[in-house]
């Protein structure tokens, strides 16, 4: 039985720890939690499954959504045992969560050379500026998808 | 034929287009090129797939990895029709990508409604001090899967 925040934080650490063990991917687990009950889990896949994205955080995100049906996850909070990197923080956002719960902070991460405070660095500057740099072209002709969502009459906005 | 920049975002554009006019998603396309070559592509699905993760630039990434069988895109390169917001810029990072193209900014996207000047804005704060808060716990028992990992010889570093 779960019912405190300690044990949710506890479930995703476990699932961490057993992630490393069973060599499936770097250590970090997450659960997502609704009004006291899990609704999905998620650990690290990146390279099992050759998905840079598939961050527990996103891996958990996604199949909550999967179970509720649902491209949004309002009233949910999400256990994670490494603070979010951006890439998870934004996923945090659009699939609107209540509030995370982390336990080992990005420095902690840096420690054993997971890059989440150099990307957290990195994004306040400008495109140009970045170790990967955005360079923008096509700007007016880039807009033909944008005016043709605002006339859209089959757009769900999210 | 494409081989010029100009032709991989006016592909990525056409994308953005078609996805709005087949409903399936919001405004927005991805391409993936190396070496002059389309590797994999992507749309928007967020709302069509019941995914917060699923935007193009994502889907895109995912893809290419599928289709080279790495985790890593080192070398390649991505056009999207819109500046990437923090998700899928982190993803670029963990990517590894070599560099990005856009067209639309994050402030033509603000205008029609989707939020990554706001998450921008947000990540640079404090976590206790978001909309979406974050709180710290258990932070020495989080380490647990650190420690596991410094130590696993089953570890795929990343």
């Amino acid at each position: 039985m779960e019912h405190r925040p300690e044990d949710f934080m506890r479930h995703a650490i476990d699932l961490a720890v057993e992630n490393v063990r069973g060599g499936s991917g770097g250590p970090f687990g997450a659960v997502v939690v609704r009004a006291g009950e899990v609704i999905a889990t998620g650990v690290n896949q990146v390279t099992s499954t050759n998905d840079p994205t598939a961050h527990a955080e996103v891996v958990a995100i996604r199949a909550a959504c999967r179970t509720l049906n649902s491209f949004q996850l309002r009233g949910c909070e999400i256990y994670t045992n490494c603070e979010p990197c951006p890439m998870c923080l934004g996923a945090i956002y659009w699939a609107r969560l209540a509030r995370f719960y982390y336990a080992c902070s990005r420095q902690n991460a840096a420690a054993i050379f997971f890059d989440d405070q150099f990307i957290y660095d990195e994004l306040p500057l400008a495109p140009g500026e970045r170790s990967i740099p955005g360079v923008r072209m096509l700007s007016t002709e880039g807009l033909a998808a944008f005016e043709a969502w605002t006339t859209s009459d089959r757009r769900t906005p999210y």
